[in-house]
């Protein structure tokens, strides 16, 4: 299998994204980072600089498939608006793209990646880094999570594809 | 003052849309409607629909100004989410157009156009149809949620206006 994936965590302050190239069942790590909006500036504004990134990206790395975080069922509404938001701006521009979307739950992230349901940040972000063969923890948070997100859709790809 | 505003009560299923336009004091509806999307669609895939019908209505209608309803903050964090993404579509589409993008939350709505905080949806519908002087109140609900709120907006912009 040869795939490109890219994973997005989004956020309005912060949208972590990485991209990972499958050869065969190897993992490879292209490229990762954050798109940062500016504070205090209107929330169209950001999100449209979400959006244009985005599409940025997406023409770029070129990915068959683009896998967004899904939020925690346990947090506030206010909370959940902002995270839909960026969502949302982030689904459109796969969808124009032409990518295909998927989702995880954190949950489904901690269980492909550690096969532990309730392994924090670090257990994944060390697991990230030994499946990659990377020479230290991916930073910042934000871009380490959609890297993780990314390997995630990868393994359960991979899954489909051997059975 | 004269002024077109464009009201949206956004919604994954049905997004409402009114827009009217002030002459002085005067605010006359010119249209309203309702963005549907098909059910059991991918998500990414109604929010571009949205995207696209909205970005259709702000070259149609060319309002300076955009007014999106927002959630109440009793809601659910589920809804939240969804109500969330479709709301960050209509902002970013707000935004390329280049309106100005305003906010109101039910309550406000409901003070505005009824002076009354306790307000339910058919006084709201009673209350728009008397403004606008229109031979019955506007249906489906969506369309006038969307109206109520554009109407909102020139109650406020037209106070700032006089003072």
């Amino acid at each position: 299998m040869h795939m490109v994936i890219m994973g997005i965590d989004p956020g309005t302050a912060a949208t972590g994204w990485g991209v990972i190239r499958y050869e065969g069942q190897k993992a490879v790590l292209i490229d990762c980072g954050i798109i940062q909006t500016v504070p205090r500036t209107p929330m169209s504004k950001r999100l449209l600089t979400i959006f244009n990134d985005i599409s940025g990206l997406l023409k770029k790395f070129k990915p068959e498939s683009l896998v967004i975080e899904e939020l925690f069922f346990n947090t506030n509404a206010k909370t959940a608006l902002v995270v839909g938001q960026a969502r949302g701006v982030v689904m459109i521009a796969g969808e124009k793209y032409g990518c295909d979307i998927f989702s995880y739950t954190p949950l489904q992230v901690k269980m492909a990646i550690t096969g532990y349901g309730r392994a924090d940040k670090n257990q994944i972000q060390q697991m990230v880094q030994k499946l990659l063969k990377l020479p230290q923890i991916i930073k910042p948070d934000d871009a380490a999570d959609a890297v993780a997100i990314a390997l995630t859709h990868g393994f359960t790809a991979n899954f489909i594809f051997q059975h």
